[in-house]
């Protein structure tokens, strides 16, 4: 997926509509935390089992693509306004996760990695 | 960015460490939701022009940088779960936003496709 | 509980420290937002029995039980800035239920009420 | 407002339709985030100056009133299936907060507690 092309995307199609003055971070922040909240929403009454056949249904697997989309789509045009290198952000982040939760202290647990065994 | 080189290392990630039990799509949304919370919570207290400086600041630009890197790696880690083609998803969707926003009724108006004037 | 005690409470919390101008709606509603994630978060990785149980254990019972209260404060200081009479707005939405999701329509499936089948 | 009364009237609510195997305390912190969600959407566009106007407008004064006792609602059922004392929850917290941002340091700054000058 080439990420450059669809940020390129999402920046004209905010030029093209005028819709600069709304982008800032802190609108797009919370437009990014609302699709979060309709993606829950498909989510919050499923058990973990029918969580898992979500897709098999193609009305609510278009729901959850488009949410899953809506989403990507938000985080990546709040990083464009933000200037932020979105492949350096992300392989940065796997990096401080992975001394976060090395794998003999993380393995079959999900604490969180405060709440580790000490070396 | 090579989406597939960072799902792979995902899944990897979550192999080594016996997390696939935890990574119900049900927990990955949540997951993903309570990171949103977390930017959130980085720009809630701040106004619209600070919220465009907020990466002038080492210290801050690295926690929204890390939080922005959280919220992808959870939206691909989630799309691998449920076997979404990720490219696919977010070009259908933006075609669906091109349809709902025309430029001539959407330009300079935030207002929701529900509620823009008719042509 | 007396609502009013703790909206003039909260009132009277942000006057002191001069926290007025950080209490605009929209801050307001991103803070709650984010409590929400906090909550989420303290739930994510957990399975729907483990989640009956997490009362069980003190350390995380208040953990619970503080952000519970965060988002309720957080409900009460919006409602107040925006002028919101709470008694109100929760009967009155509390009839829109029952009217969207009568007993025989509804019993025993979790279908939004658009999606239940109709009289 | 009494609170008892709107949880036993939520309890019943739940039992009338059979809803109780769905109201797990993890399903109700997802559906109290989706409802957050909702609300975040209502604001996310607008101006501070916009946000304050907000129930100004009868039909987004609705909207909002709406989402605002969505969150209570949600709120005080997951209390109640917990078995939260709410009120002494909330005065619990508002004792932490009042150490956390003592008046003469947290005065004038939205700084989070970790944040602030100490003593």
């Amino acid at each position: 997926m080439d990420i450059n092309k669809i940020t390129l995307f999402l920046r004209q199609f905010a030029a093209e509509r005028n819709w600069e003055q709304f982008h800032t971070p802190k609108n797009l922040v919370m437009a990014l935390s609302g699709e979060a909240g309709e993606l829950t929403e498909l989510f919050q009454w499923l058990t973990a089992g029918e969580s898992d056949a979500v897709m098999n249904e193609p009305a609510s697997a278009e729901r959850v693509r488009d949410e899953v989309a809506d989403i990507l789509l938000y985080c990546l045009r709040l990083a464009d306004v933000l200037k932020i290198d979105v492949e350096a952000a992300v392989w940065s982040k796997l990096q401080k996760n992975a001394a976060k939760y090395p794998v003999h202290l993380a393995r079959g647990t999900a604490a969180k990695y405060t709440d580790l065994p000490k070396e």
